[in-house]
């Protein structure tokens, strides 16, 4: 059901908020986190801002290849969102990974051959925009985005169709202290009074 | 039911991706703009990156006059939500604004006194960090908030508590088109097998 988003319907993918789980590959090294905080900042090109502490292991191999993935994951995937989002990569022995560690399933980027999340809703990969202030500032990086996938179940025609026959595929956001949020009712804004 | 929030968790009241209002005043004029693109970038202190074209006029009253809030709407603000993020507050003649337009009630900010939403679920003030370089490439302003606020029936302790018992306070995330999505519901991620 995985099937290429169009570059310029990328931003919607990320639009309404939700949490990601960030992929980073660099010299035989990966690792994957979760981040709440990430936002488009443009369409076209597309463009995304995400929060990565500059302290962190993903941040290391992101500046080092300039390049990272991010996977949106659904409400099944709850617990290792919460799980990488909680323990730091560079701390592991043996050369051992985050993702070997969480018996992560993972499948190549088709533009930078990224790691990709199975079983997520929705995958881009992105080139970093060095930018070191704001990275050094506000920990915010920003990146354009090369490839960008999604279920079809769920997102079709650039958008988002959140319906309770594909609620396991539905994104998950962040409310703090693993309790996800899932967007699972919608709401219509009219521009003229019905 | 409008409660103070300690700034150390005014974070959270957008860590999970909701569309705010954007509300300005400078020198006798206001405005207000919806926008789906926001996240927080740091917890202490409180600061919150926020995307807002360079072109518009809230932008305008913004960098003017170093400040500007944030109100987070509900379900029934969906229409609100999204014909003010459709039309410019430039462009109306005479001195007339949206927010007169639009009949938005308003009440004054307990720090910087700017008007903020009524009927909405969560306010913040926040104080411009100038930083022209982010303006300009990405349209991202950096803010420090100033002050929080937020009901009680839906936000307390400094988490979000959304309820089928208080629907009508829950948050909007954008979708695109004025579509929104609500987290109405909530999925737990564990840190161990369970």
């Amino acid at each position: 059901m995985r099937q290429s988003v169009a570059l310029h319907h990328a931003s919607r993918l990320v639009n309404h908020g939700p949490t990601v789980l960030v992929t980073t590959e660099h010299a035989g090294r990966r690792n994957i986190m979760a981040a709440a905080w990430s936002m488009p900042v443009e369409f076209t090109p597309p463009r995304i801002a995400i929060v990565v502490d500059k302290k962190t292991f993903t941040c290391e191999l992101l500046r080092a290849s300039g390049r990272f993935a991010l996977s949106l994951p659904v409400p099944a995937l709850a617990d290792l969102a919460y799980r990488v989002g909680s323990e730091c990569g560079r701390d592991l022995v043996d050369g051992a990974d985050k993702l070997a560690r969480h018996r992560v399933a993972v499948f190549a980027g088709p533009a930078l051959g990224l790691p990709l999340v199975e079983g997520c809703c929705a995958w881009l990969e992105l080139r970093r925009i060095p930018e070191p202030h704001s990275e050094q500032a506000y920990d915010t990086v920003f990146g354009e985005v090369v490839s960008a996938q999604a279920d079809s179940r769920v997102f079709a025609q650039g958008r988002w169709s959140f319906r309770d026959d594909n609620a396991a595929l539905h994104t998950l956001h962040h409310l703090g202290g693993g309790v996800f949020a899932v967007p699972s009712r919608v709401v219509l804004g009219r521009l003229r009074p019905g």
